[in-house]
């Protein structure tokens, strides 16, 4: 039996589409609960169908299998996420950027979600890839910040732009994943710094 | 029927003690060689008993559940961790830190061990608090490197010695466990170079 899937489950998201976007919508609002839940190897397909309210076989048939709703979740993610912040400097951006992974990662509902993804992604390989997109889009999408600073002069023409934006996450993720050791905003701010110091000093060139 | 415990099952490891450490010691190797193939949540007492060579009861009374063998085989690790690197310099410091990290997550056997482990605290409390653990150990090691350079006076005397140490290993984990992205000897040579940059411009004071 399918059922209408939930609309609009989180609060001021809108989604474009028919019936099909808002069923995937639905799934994977679903698929983000049962994360913060209970985790990645908790994930049952037959509870997410029916957390959504649709059928269970347009779920199998459509995902597959726990991987198929984690990977697309995180194509979601990407595609959900925000542009690129634009202040003016490079330092501006760089601590914009430290911030919105910090809220993100601090974020009652987004922590355990990604907590979840990475904890998926260190046990099968199709999540990995997932993972890796996800992050992918995010750094292309925050490269326009250090073109731009570079266009300025405020750095070397020839700077990675994707290495200054992975130094900016790298210490958070570190803190958040690795060491588990808490997050605070002066850890976002010395991050954009050494990001930003590294960044002038000729580090990320190449 | 508790059997003798395969000893010394790692080439070139000898271990101090008696009976009650060489059976920690084969099912600790037992539990690494089950993360290594399967994963933590396939970790399954009664297969690590048998590979070691130990009786059941031995295992479930002393480690309970595969929780406290992933626990017990971070203390382990955390105890037989090198000492750190003393080059004469911080950058040669540094870069020896970084090129461990690089080697450790490169390594055939070791890189998958930490991918379980920091799947395993992604999933549970207990996990979590061994893994930061892990390297609370680690960086209080190495902690003497930065200290040397601060009294050397190669960096600011109020430097966070904690924080040069994380600078290095967080670009590498980030690829390692978030990003899912290659590393190479490259990386840890940036990381490094990095740390020192914000280390000498007082990034870490304080």
């Amino acid at each position: 039996m399918e059922l209408e899937p939930r609309l609009n489950a989180t609060p001021g998201t809108v989604r474009p589409g028919g019936r099909t976007a808002k069923v995937r919508a639905a799934v994977l609002e679903a698929t983000r609960d049962a994360l913060v839940d209970d985790g990645f190897h908790a994930l049952n397909l037959d509870r997410i169908a029916a957390a959504a309210g649709v059928g269970k076989t347009t779920v199998y048939r459509r995902w597959g299998s726990s991987v198929g709703l984690v990977a697309d979740l995180l194509r979601d993610m990407a595609e959900q996420s925000l542009p690129a912040a634009d202040t003016g400097s490079l330092e501006g951006d760089l601590r914009a950027n430290a911030h919105l992974v910090l809220d993100t990662l601090r974020d009652a509902r987004m922590g355990p979600v990604f907590a979840a993804v990475i904890a998926a992604a260190a046990c099968d390989e199709e999540c990995a890839q997932a993972l890796h997109g996800f992050y992918a889009t995010r750094l292309r999408t925050w490269a326009a910040v250090v073109e731009r600073a570079a266009a300025r002069g405020e750095i070397p023409a020839d700077t990675d732009p994707l290495e200054v934006l992975r130094a900016v996450s790298a210490p958070l993720y570190y803190r958040f994943a690795v060491s588990r050791e808490p997050l605070s905003a002066p850890d976002a701010d010395r991050a954009a710094r050494a990001a930003l110091e590294c960044a002038r000093a000729g580090i990320f060139v190449g």
